[in-house]
């Protein structure tokens, strides 16, 4: 018997919602298909177009990880061959590592019908990150489960508030080409500064009320304006991304509501509305191309549906 | 001709909310009466339980000081007269001074038939708290303006969210009988830190997105929640009330949803089921006592009505 299992492809850090606030995007899926073995050997493989970017041991492998964690949490101590179809870019801040875990553990799941609920999941999934992060980080394992946007409330909690998109917008994805150091997350966290001034933790506040209140009343302008208002993070990684200022600022200046990094980076992402939609990624292109960067963008949406059921091939 | 308004209590920095959030609260109103003169002669009178504790100068009087603001910001260049009744509790963390400001800022602007809007009115009113405190902060000023919970999602804007706070909660107010330096407001802001961990930031962000999440679905629990949830100014001014961290837990395992410091103290609030309040109420005033500490306890709800129009005396 087997199961499967697909998740998408996530912006964590939304704006000032760093390490808290994400967002589920279509366009990508990991896939898994997992069935136990008799004996207690893990087997893994991978496949798909970013398949040759991923640690493929029973150790290493996120979504196999996250798998092991959801058996053994059930009390299933048998071993399990699992295959990841990998689909979601490798570290362009697009939460893949986050998308395989998310899949591996909701398959897992399945496979044992349905015995933990969501919220152990999320935990399970989170040591997918951890195998592939160093740190059980939760933002982007939680939208990839849940879909649409979720808020942390709690990091050790984990307590997540899980929030349909409001209508009406569309995602620009661009990801540009720079190379970046190896790990590419511990180094994003490097730049982070060790700590913030009193002064700019109000602001901050203020721009995480703002965030919230825009995602809860689903008001899209007010939920751009958030975005673009992180007063901690994306001051202290623009750096990485050549041209993050100007793009940035040509982005709204065309009709973007808002712009912010994907994730630990480097790929930034754009909310606009869908008549703006070809404008705003024009923009954006153009800017980096005048600073001679080559980036590749994607039109999404925000995807509803975070982890959920595939057809197992017989 | 003359005008006449009052304005409620307020109890800012709710919980996490340090600068950004508050709660307009019944039981205490501040009332002020104006007249235009015909010459530019500002004449400022305060009476009231609290009035020997305010100042009764044009220029230090946050009543006047608003009041002038909004006059001249209409055009209206002529000195008034000024009764202020003087009724909220003054330096004991419950928006005193930005009471008085509300009240005068909203009494001169009906003198004038309503010229200004009330974002101007909280402009206005936030130089009256300038005179008291030394600084513009909104976080009392908006709540007594507009009543209900205040959230402002822009320091330098202002731009504030106004939510009518959900039913069913009482607010138990203590104030502990401490002597504090004069001025109280600075030196409860010279307990902060100046500068907060990365990690600190981050779970900070999480208990302000519960606290408004809490406040937009109308989530009475994970309000008290919330409340309780500050990692950052209570933990630094704690301190100046004694015994606060003892109080809190008995409040806690007594019942209340939530406590935290009102203001900038050293006046505390629990938030409260009404069948709750009255055992809450007193483990408060015992866990002081043990301390040898005395206090005035207050049984109030949050107060639905702001700034609002008030009979002239013919």
């Amino acid at each position: 018997m087997s199961a499967a299992a697909s998740a998408p492809a996530t912006i964590a850090n939304l704006g000032p919602g760093f390490d808290i606030a994400g967002m589920a995007i279509e366009g990508y899926r990991d896939l898994v298909e997992i069935s136990l073995r008799d004996d207690d050997v893990v087997e893994v493989q991978v496949e798909g177009r970013e398949a040759d970017r991923v640690d493929d041991t029973p150790r290493g492998n996120s979504a196999a990880v996250a798998a092991s964690h959801v058996l053994r949490r059930a009390g299933v101590r048998k071993g399990f061959n699992l295959k990841l179809v990998k689909n979601v870019p490798v570290g362009v801040g697009l939460g893949s590592s986050g998308a395989s875990s998310a899949a591996g553990a909701y398959a897992a799941n399945l496979l044992i019908g349905r015995r933990l609920g969501m919220r152990e999941l999320v935990l399970c999934a989170a040591e997918g990150e951890r195998a592939a992060c160093g740190s059980p980080h939760l933002d982007n394992v939680a939208p990839s489960l849940y879909g649409g946007f979720t808020i942390i409330l709690d990091i050790e909690g984990p307590e997540i508030l899980h929030v349909k998109p409001m209508p009406g917008f569309e995602v620009i994805v661009a990801t540009p080409h720079v190379s970046l150091p190896k790990n590419k997350t511990e180094y994003a966290r490097s730049l982070l500064p060790r700590e913030v001034p009193m002064e700019t933790l109000v602001r901050q506040q203020a721009s995480v009320a703002r965030l919230i209140a825009s995602i809860l009343k689903g008001d899209l302008e007010q939920f751009g304006k958030a975005v673009s208002m992180d007063h901690v993070v994306e001051p202290a990684r623009a750096g990485m991304i050549p041209g993050f200022r100007e793009v940035k600022k040509r982005a709204l200046e065309n009709g973007a509501l808002g712009l912010s990094i994907s994730g630990a980076g480097p790929s930034i992402f754009a909310i606009t509305r869908p008549q703006d939609a070809e404008k705003v990624a024009k923009a954006i292109k153009e800017a980096f191309e005048e600073k001679g960067v080559k980036t590749s963008i994607t039109r999404t949406t925000p995807s509803t549906t975070g982890a959920r059921p595939e057809p197992t091939n017989p």
